[in-house]
């Protein structure tokens, strides 16, 4: 592993030099043979299939891993997207002459090394791969064994890509499973700039307490929609069904309803019913359950604190807007929360009391993810807030320098 | 210390939602207070100084503890430069609206709660007090013990300026040394969002392999300056000089030259009496100490890894400006690297390979400081790369999140 990790830091010093032309030619490249490849992809994602077909992996798990040609050149295109989105790292700004007529500049640059550990679709080898060439960084890409075949071929295609122009270390795919294999790559803080852990708790967990590098990562997603005394209610049950059935299962739908206790009457048995209409599951305080009139379970306080990943939603009254936003407060996980309202100051003053990476006024919270916040791909949304704090684009994967420029200006 | 945290984090949600205005008044009425006590102050640093005296600490480090009038009216002065800089954070940009309509925003908010430990001078707790007021941030300052006098007397005059306006936890100073409470706070994540340790290396590499939360720090100074074959060498002197000599025991001193063969010849009898003129001892490699005809001890490998932080320099030949490089990325310790030629080609080779939080192109490393470029006060200079690289001021406290403003819309 620490050979790997010094042949990936020797690339990054490479590819930290290449210009950006040359970096956007890979890029196509790597679209290119993509599509011509696309057949043999497929069949090694079969040989993965299989594999999840004989371990009796659930339907969502297999879906997640499943490629077909449309997919595959859904990566295609999304590498020449990102290829054609404007250079990163490199231009300068802020620039200002000081006194003592010096120049001083900010620049744009790669971290270096980045390791990626994830255990969801082979179409992150992709992404990350092609997100990182964009940025100038080399990855070290650890996916997890369900989807070994799929992941070697996809790192395959990207290792041609690189050359002739840079070395084939610049990005390596690894399926290992062992242990002491990611314990080894977390110790090694020098080659290794940042580590990226993407996939469930547990994992993320692992990483965050195991690695000497900083971690960036997303930890869960317990968002909240608040429905506000103001809050237009046809509008309101649209959101709240999108926002928990459009897709369940992903960080950004939402876990808890707040409901204002003046809308309530008018709003609870609108809101259960077309929500049971989805199949949602619904966990609910007395005060909203008896408005509803609806049969309804009763919620306890273990369900605030639940990120359900399921088709459930707990549902609390609350006396006024700063009762919604303690409630967020102590229960919120940092990544989206929405308020329902017309009312201006009640929309500040949720901004300006509620910390979370993203917030969303009259609005689904489905909208937090890079593709919809105008990044292209991403590498995962960050609720850690130090360095990224939401959705992580190629930006993401960069920090910033001083550049000092002088004529041999010395410091009196 | 739970409690403790947990105020802070309450305290620092108020500070959150109040608005620039108020944070400059708060910062105007510290400084003046400052002013209005500096004898206080005065007579409470005397109680630190008798301390030290009695501890035999050494000259250097009784001079870091003093307070005078003047450098208690400098800190004033600092406070009040900090209040009237632009606000850093509520400030939305990037702004665009999407297809759907929604209007897509980004903002700079808060960290939250800073755990600032630190063992230098008493002007730390004034500095980082105001940054974090400034940038909407609670923090808590740990000193030292040998200074605990002038952090208490300091850390009151603060929270007497945060009346009425804030909750005076918003910024608390804690001057106990016990391991233990130390501990206990790098414990707790979910009430500290970053810490930023201060100090020896020692400090620091506890303080990174401890804490629970993410950790932004200073590592080590190994700072380079390469004189390459296309140097102005009468310049180069004079940087040299400077950037060894005008302060030493500082992180941006240099601790190595690195000069090109093609003028070692001429260069180096003239660079070696100029710095022996300042008392500094050299340590070369065989050709530079023929080269300069001089009395100079022989380097060891050990010289290139070793911050001094003492009037000493190693002084090492390179056939290339590829070998300074390589050179650099062994030994560099990413804070800051120079290079010294006209040639515009080599400072962009320059530029290019080599990683570190800022690169001075004919000018003295002794630039790299947040007063020199541009920041007002620091908090530090942060050689880990992630969310900070370089001097840290009010900007590097902020993160930034997404707003999203919608009339309903949902994800289709």
């Amino acid at each position: 592993m620490i050979e790997l990790a010094k042949k990936t830091k020797k690339a990054s010093l490479r590819l930290r030099s290449i210009d950006h032309d040359t970096r956007k030619s890979i890029l196509f490249r790597l679209a290119d043979e993509l599509e011509k490849r696309w057949e043999e992809v497929i069949d090694e994602n079969k040989k993965d299939m299989q594999a999840a077909e004989e371990n009796n992996l659930n339907a969502a798990l297999k879906d997640r891993l499943l490629l077909t040609e449309d997919r595959v050149k859904a990566m295609a295109q999304g590498v020449r997207e990102i290829a054609s989105q404007p250079e990163v790292v490199g231009s300068t700004y802020q620039e200002f002459k000081n006194e003592q007529g010096l120049t001083i500049k900010r620049q744009r640059v790669p971290l270096g090394v980045i390791l990626m550990i994830f255990e969801s679709r082979p179409n992150v080898v992709i992404d990350c791969a092609a997100l990182a060439i964009k940025s100038s960084n080399a990855i070290i890409l650890k996916g997890g064994k369900e989807a070994k075949f799929s992941n070697k071929i996809l790192g395959e295609i990207v290792q041609n890509s690189l050359k002739p122009d840079l070395p084939v270390e610049c990005v390596q795919t690894l399926a290992s499973d062992k242990r002491e294999e990611v314990q080894a790559l977390l110790d090694l803080e020098h080659y290794i700039d940042v580590v990226i852990p993407r996939g469930g708790e547990r994992l993320i967990e692992h990483v965050y307490n195991n690695a000497k590098m900083p971690v960036i990562a997303h930890f869960k997603g317990l968002c909240h929609m608040y429905i506000d005394k103001d809050a237009n209610l046809e509008k309101a049950i649209n959101l709240v069904v999108n926002a928990k059935t459009q897709r369940t299962g992903v960080c950004n739908a939402i876990e808890t309803l707040l409901v204002h206790q003046d809308v309530v009457d008018s709003f609870a048995s609108q809101v259960a019913s077309a929500l049971q209409e989805k199949g949602t599951e619904l966990r609910a305080d007395k005060n909203f359950i008896q408005a509803s009139g609806a049969s309804i379970k009763e919620a306890t306080s273990e369900d605030w604190a639940t990120e359900y990943l399921e088709n459930i939603l707990s549902i609390k009254t609350v006396a006024s807007l700063e009762e919604a936003i303690e409630h967020i407060n102590e229960y919120g996980s940092f990544h989206t929360e929405c308020i329902v309202s017309e009312s201006v100051e009640a929309q500040n003053k949720f901004m300006a009391n509620v910390d979370a990476s993203c917030i969303t006024i009259n609005a689904s919270t489905r909208f937090n993810d890079g593709g919809q916040l105008g990044l292209g791909a991403e590498l995962g949304i960050s609720t850690t807030k130090l360095h990224a704090y939401g959705p992580m684009g190629a930006e993401q994967m960069t920090t910033s320098r001083y550049i000092v420029v002088g004529k041999g200006q010395i410091r009196e």
